[in-house]
């Protein structure tokens, strides 16, 4: 409530403020963006999306049939808002169920704990395995471990917290050991690995998420053990050709449990558990990505994309990740294609598919529509929650900078500072349009909170802040606008 | 540690403050109080004695091995502790399994929902039941409704919401779904019974607890509608000598998917569940009250009795709800053990057994020392979490309420007011002791966020603030001390 009326008095006084005569934004165009940013703030569309994705077709795991039919979903609803060009670009992609899973400590304090599998976990045997515990403070600590044997057919546990920052700066660190511990694990023979859950909660919901695979750039990076790479070239010689997944059982244990495993440790006693995973690749499905647009009146060719993914982990209905994301990018657009005149250049809306297990839809998008990424003159997705927008970030050229310097002005009635201006992070699934030069910018949102609820099943629509998500909708119906209404350069000469 | 500071300030100016010519507290006495109340808020036993419990032990449930072990741990701890007259009083009970649950809905918006049977629920067939769903929004309405054959076959869902209050006075309006929705649904002949979670929180955690059966004074009190009595007295016509127990499944589901259901039901088509419960009662086991004492010095054969419950739910760790009674009355004990001289009456510390499940080790405790409940002059449970003491309640004789007057004017300075002078609530444990009389006192906790984490999967140690328990250790060795060391009658002359 508090941004509504703190807003609404602070787009009067500036209506007119920032106007020069050097200015790369018309007033006509400033104005239209202010009036965006009004009736974002003001709309409910963006959040009534998110509860009609996450109530009717709910939990979303890429290459399920729920998420096929969110793809119906979309297509309706996009159809509906009066969106053109709605269409479906489906692809192939490999299949992991979660199974289920029971985990008990069986010595010295025989009790349940509560687990989930990592995201591409193998299976324990059908009866599950009961092996002793070796505890490791850090995932530094379990990569630093010498491959002596004494990992040898026991289960490795890796101990890292999560720190909390607003701008989710504690994700990368802690979830080295979601990506990586099964492989340090394996290297040495290890039985399964357990992680404390990435995620900044003190509730009972392990956190699940992808595990990675090794490839050229990790390891030239140095993300690996002198171990795994010993391992790698003596049991997956042609890894860096192809994707090599754990052999192992890999799950992560909510906060309250890895707590209660640091304190059975601290006793001194040897831990022992049973584990019993019923997970595995359940061979190839059927995914895609759903696209809308809204054509450009001047330059229908050149492209403003803006995404989302529209998949979610399965055991919530991932309404921060990321129906937020759907509603958000969607409702702004929706805002553009009700003015009365379209902006120059095309806004297309990609909701992209099979995002969690490993940016599927992202590659298979850039890859689909490889003839014309040179159209695309800015990108960006929403993947963060709900949280309020607070700092626009971006990587383009000089021109582009100087034109996104202005458009903060405009929006920063919204509280949104000036973020980092060589920064080519544009949210998960434009990394590979990056890659090829597309230029970024990014809405930072607050996400202190984020990394609560990410990945568990407390990822509920009931976690939506309504002002909050309204404030997003208004900073995306602005800044798309704008630059879907310039002809500004935004990508550097040399890409 | 606010509570440190203020407290050593002020427990020296209250030195003498209230010594009185007719004081029923001698000068020593008080003094011994307020180095008590110190030495309460400088010890950790308390938080330590809590997290070896939820650590060693673990869930507990009534019945079950696990509580077995509770026992030995509670003898172990009593021992080590210096009490005397330590000893288990084991009674035989009825054990009900849990077992496993799988609920989604299958119309309009097939997804799975998170639940948790009720103590006490009947199984599913085997290949679990898939029906329409009947909703009702209150308890109130499903009580009130017509015997009309509309529930025949199907699946009734009650949506109460629980009101959050310091003193969890919404526990027992949002409760009476819990205890009886099952009987209203099955005297309509509904197939199964599912209800929103009694609790406050927001997150997917189910409530569980167990279910209530009617009796002589449930249906006196008019708790039961018109079609329940009908039904009881032709199936059960001996139900006011025999427990009945629910024919059909019982379920809630957490606060999130509880407004999942709501939304879809708002949708305004057909609802559709498939259930599948494996619960159902075990046959006898056998569970049992630990008791250990700090024997009087000059009256002996008067008790001071506190007590916790040593068993908890099985989802859980069961830090809130009871491991921290458990700390709280068994440290304030051993404070007044440590004393150079014993009060002058004798303490007994009771940790009773299968509270959950029907407060079978209170009655059990009841009815094996009936003999002696003459002789307890005063009884008290902790049984509502870890938060900060805030008034003294008390049901006694006239003398017995100004000696507690004068207490509470010794405690004050922990931040504790005198509450209700008229309450024979003593603690759920204590409820066959009061009713036979004995009288009772309640240091009353502030409960506002119990109803977040009681009777879930969440309910661990981390959620125990070591500060707040400290000073319930401080205010219940004083308290426990005081009367103790006196010998005033507590009971009323026709009791």
């Amino acid at each position: 409530m508090f941004i509504r009326v703190a807003s609404a008095a602070c787009l009067l006084m500036s209506a007119t403020a920032y106007a020069q005569d050097d200015a790369l934004i018309s007033e006509e165009s400033a104005a239209t963006a202010r009036e965006l940013m009004q009736r974002g703030l003001e709309s409910d569309t963006g959040y009534e999306i998110v509860r009609s994705l996450t109530t009717e077709v709910g939990p979303r795991l890429g290459g399920s049939e729920q998420e096929a039919r969110a793809r119906d979903w979309a297509v309706q609803m996009f159809t509906e808002l009066g969106f053109e060009n709605v269409r479906v670009e489906p692809f192939e992609m490999p299949y992991w169920d979660r199974g289920s899973i029971e985990l008990r400590i069986v010595e010295p304090f025989p009790q349940m704990l509560i687990g989930s599998a990592l995201g591409g976990s193998a299976a324990t045997p059908q009866n599950g395995l009961e092996r002793d515990i070796v505890f490791f403070d850090s995932f530094d600590a379990l990569r630093d471990a010498p491959d002596d044997g004494s990992l040898e057919g026991r289960i490795a546990y890796v101990n890292d917290r999560m720190i909390s920052a607003q701008t989710g700066a504690g994700y990368g660190p802690a979830n080295a050991k979601r990506q990586f511990a099964w492989l340090e694990a394996e290297a040495r023979g290890a039985a399964a690995v357990i992680i404390r859950s990435v995620g900044t909660d003190s509730h009972r919901f392990p956190h699940t998420g992808m595990m990675s695979t090794p490839n050229a750039s990790s390891v030239a990076a140095g993300r690996h053990s002198r171990a795994v790479i010993d391992y790698l070239n003596a049991e997956h010689p042609d890894f860096n050709e192809n994707r090599v997944w754990s052999s192992i059982p890999a799950v992560a244990v909510s906060a309250p449990d890895a707590d209660q495993i640091e304190r059975i440790h601290g006793a001194g006693e040897t831990l022992r558990a049973h584990l019993s995973v019923v997970a595995g690749w359940r061979g190839m499905r059927q995914s895609g990505n759903v696209i809308a647009e809204i054509p450009g009146r001047e330059l229908p060719d050149e492209v403003v994309l803006i995404g989302a993914h529209l998949d979610s982990w399965d055991e919530a209905t991932g309404a921060i990740d990321d129906g937020a994301g759907v509603g958000i990018v969607t409702a702004a657009a929706h805002l553009i294609g009700q003015l009365p005149r379209a902006p120059r250049r095309t806004i297309r809306v990609v909701l992209f598919g099979a995002e969690e297990v490993g940016l599927l839809g992202a590659f298979a998008y850039a890859r689909q529509n490889a003839d014309e990424i040179g159209n695309i003159v800015l990108a960006s997705e929403s993947d963060f929650g709900a949280g309020l927008v607070w700092s626009l970030t971006s990587g383009t050229s000089d021109e582009g900078t100087a034109f996104l310097d202005e458009t903060q002005r405009i929006i920063s009635p919204l509280g949104i500072i000036r973020g980092d201006r060589a920064n080519r992070g544009g949210g998960p699934d434009i990394i590979p349009l990056a890659m090829q030069g597309v230029p970024v910018f990014r809405l930072t949102q607050d996400g202190t909170d984020y990394f609560d609820l990410h990945h568990t099943p407390d990822d509920t629509f009931d976690k939506i802040d309504p002002d909050e998500l309204a404030q997003n909708v208004a900073a995306w119906a602005a800044v798309v606008w704008l630059a879907a209404d310039s002809d500004v350069e935004f990508r550097t000469q040399d890409e």
